[in-house]
């Protein structure tokens, strides 16, 4: 089976893993999630799709099959497969894509769209090894930079379903477990020693389905009406609009390149929201002379501190540093997720804190049944203890540091005071520009078909700073480059 | 294989889909999970567990290894297999139970636990098919009436694998969908319309992690700070703390046995939240002419209904009506869930409205990350597609008849003014009783092991009638005609 024949390219670990019918799915899936085939188009005919892609009819019709199984594709009516009505409303589920061949993997453009003609048509999956794939990037498929999705097409297929394998073993439970599943808790403890440096039993971690959840959880349990929130300035919108719908009061506490300005620190809040792995958004790693005095601020304002340990999992140039709850377990509650590792479809993130802490944030979790998926605990489980998690994180850090090479090289030079900052960790940098110039920038940028963040969404208050925040975890390598290298010439025009 | 050997008993069909390892897994997790085998405890050695089970000796070594891989044992410690510290923190995780055999199901006591010693002992599962089961509740097992738990044991093993094997073969999404997996709006949009009588696309649903997620979208996305919400009295108490911490300001409408009294509706509410197919806790169904006055009143006050339809699969002496909404379909907020179907712990539930409304509550789910985890979107679509999840309604329709009926013989001839109410559908009844009782008589049980809900929970104000509210959903039908006949002896004590 020549590389000719699937665009997909077929590596020896793969090839056993990810069965042909798996790879001509998977590009009929990304070419339907982002709309290149559309609802009622016609599929090519299995023979006919086999015979152009030199592989056997039945491959066809599995691919085919698991599609119509997972609802993209709609019963024969009589005379072909057709696209099914109501999908999509997601963004790209594309196929896998392996790390090591990132350049070659998915794009926009593997799968061209057959016409919606029902007359008998040559196969559109068609062979072209030698097509520059930057050229796949067509002028109605945008490219999105907005930060926050991970690449879960580079989830190892086979070892993502081996944990729903798991899961589906598991006796379903009657009820939610109050803290979470004990075996995913006893991982997480294992996972946080290990990497975060923090020390912690399971009985101090509890399951939840994200962050926001999370946070939802500490301004319910841990706050009264009225009560003042430290956040970061720039910071996590969605921090702030949580804790302001629970009641609270955010203040904004300044952040710089460095993460929180400690010596900024207000008086009299409660509780302080940060980011000390990978300042959200600008990008810093809390420096360790600001976490002392970040913790001793707590203790002696008799505070709380929530750190939101989101993308700690992906660092490139500089070591991480353990995790803040490390250094006053007492005072930190500290947040983790899958969605940024796996994907925020998962739906399962942690927090560790003080066993008194926890139980108070689990009681009011069950007070508002905030569930998380019980076998999708078990899932994560699995992909803990066999390593698997592990294992893909590592390729994705190999894959996001190859992006943001590639980013740091267009738009590495730019003229002063256009700089990039916060390239050293997580799924994003920032592009720091002129005052007046953000707005205009990523409008002509959206004009080429590429969607940007504007810094100013990060700030409760007037912004401090100018510039796009541009992530790299939802495009691949070559959108990247060619999306950037558009930027280059746009705030070079502007600036 | 005798009956002897094993005390989940095998039957013809599921002796095919459940292997005799699952069986004796199922019977260890729940010893592990009730606590009768306690963390640090020894387990048998594999050969002598084998030799006294009559089974082969890889059966057993199988059983080990899928419990050691979801983490309730631990590691060998150089001399046999232990129960993991940590387990169990949530309820009963029983194995499953073939619901046409319901009296002979996995009972508390089907395993006891090996003395903590390492010494060796001779195999605890042991064979006594002659027992009578009722006895197998000892005293410190308490049997737990709390309602709105469901019988998850009843779930067949085979099609909850087959359903998530369905789930991990999907590619998984990068970002969470706006409105939820199409296809499983698709295939709800198809039950609402068989089952519910309500007519609407699959763009007119909104995928939540259950009732309280879809709650507090309404309250969230429709609702200013001080508007009105009418909530029945007695009603659901998480409705209340949902709608209250969400800032609107709940005025308690009246709910007698036909359901929410509409004549008592307060003017001035923006919404009204109601269960009309099954008043919870009271077990009216909603007469037909309060059906058409709620909604006349609803119209004329400009104000929305939310229709919690959180049981209405489970109805036993009367045909169920048409969801509200089929009615109103432009006033009505239909909400539906899966946590009395299948289990709390899968997390997923919807919302059917009009298509303004989806979005307005789609947006404000997406701003607060309210995340439902997509493979169980996938696995329900494939429970729904395969006819699963009705067979399994279907099934514990059955067997919660069954019980329903214990309940009703054991309580139902109790001397005036106690008196049973509810017993049409759902999962629980309500006993009432006179002034003053219900209290005593929810101690007096509990101090036999049988912990039962009083209604006065319910009511946001001065309780208008007293009683108990029995869930019969977590326990087996011996359990309840056990606890039941010894609830009898206590009321008929006190009052």
């Amino acid at each position: 089976l020549s590389r000719h024949a699937i665009e997909l390219p077929v590596t020896a670990d793969r090839a056993a893993a990810e069965p042909l019918s798996g790879q001509i799915s998977g590009q009929l899936r990304a070419a339907i999630a982002s709309g290149r085939l559309r609802a009622g188009e016609r599929l090519p005919a299995s023979r006919a799709l086999a015979a152009s892609l030199g592989v056997s009819r039945t491959v066809i019709t599995a691919a085919y099959a698991q599609l119509y199984a997972e609802g993209w594709l709609d019963g024969r009516h009589g005379s072909g497969t057709f696209v099914a009505d109501g999908v999509p409303d997601h963004a790209v589920a594309a196929g896998p894509v392996p790390v090591g061949h990132a350049a070659a993997g998915p794009q926009p453009g593997d799968a061209t769209a057959p016409p919606p003609s029902r007359s008998s048509q040559t196969p559109s999956i068609t062979a072209d090894s030698g097509r520059p794939l930057a050229s796949a990037v067509t002028p109605e498929g945008a490219i999105d930079l907005s930060p926050g999705m991970p690449w879960a097409a580079g989830i190892d297929p086979a070892a993502w379903r081996r944990a729903w394998r798991a899961a589906g073993a598991a006796a379903p439970a009657g009820q939610a477990g109050a803290l979470g599943l004990p075996a995913l808790r006893a991982g997480l403890a294992a996972q946080l020693r290990r990497h975060r440096g923090l020390l912690c039993g399971p009985d101090q971690i509890l399951i939840t389905s994200g962050v926001a959840s999370g946070l939802r959880l500490v301004a319910t349990a841990l706050l009264r009406p009225g009560d003042a929130v430290a956040v970061e300035e720039p910071g996590y919108e969605k921090a702030r609009a949580i804790f302001t719908a629970c009641g609270a009061r955010v203040v904004p506490c300044r952040a710089d390149e460095d993460g929180l300005v400690t010596s900024a620190l207000p008086a009299g809040a409660r509780l302080v929201y940060t980011t000390p792995a990978h300042q959200y958004p600008l990008g810093g790693r809390l420096p360790v002379p600001r976490r002392q005095a970040l913790i001793g601020w707590a203790r002696s304002a008799g505070a709380l501190i929530v750190e939101d340990d989101y993308d700690s999992e992906f660092r490139y140039d500089v070591a991480p540093l353990p995790a803040l709850a490390g250094l006053a377990p007492d005072l930190v509650i500290h947040l983790g997720t899958t969605a940024k590792t796996l994907t925020p479809a998962l739906g399962v993130g942690w927090l560790a804190a003080r066993r008194d802490l926890v139980t108070a944030l689990a009681t009011a979790g069950a007070a508002a049944s905030e569930r998380t998926c019980e076998p999708a605990q078990h899932a994560l489980a699995a992909l803990l203890a066999s390593g698997d998690l592990d294992r893909h994180v590592r390729r994705m850090s190999r894959e996001y540091a190859r992006r943001r090479a590639a980013i740091v090289a267009a738009l590495g030079g730019l003229p002063a005071p256009a700089r990039l900052l916060g390239g050293t960790a997580g799924l994003h940098v920032v592009l720091e520009l002129p005052p007046g110039s953000a707005a205009p920038v990523a409008a002509a940028a959206a004009a080429r078909g590429i969607r940007v963040d504007t810094l100013d969404h990060y700030f409760a208050g007037p912004p401090a700073v100018e510039g796009l925040v541009l992530g790299y975890g939802g495009v691949t390598l070559r959108q990247a480059e060619t999306a950037c290298r558009a930027l280059r010439e746009v705030v070079t025009s502007i600036i």
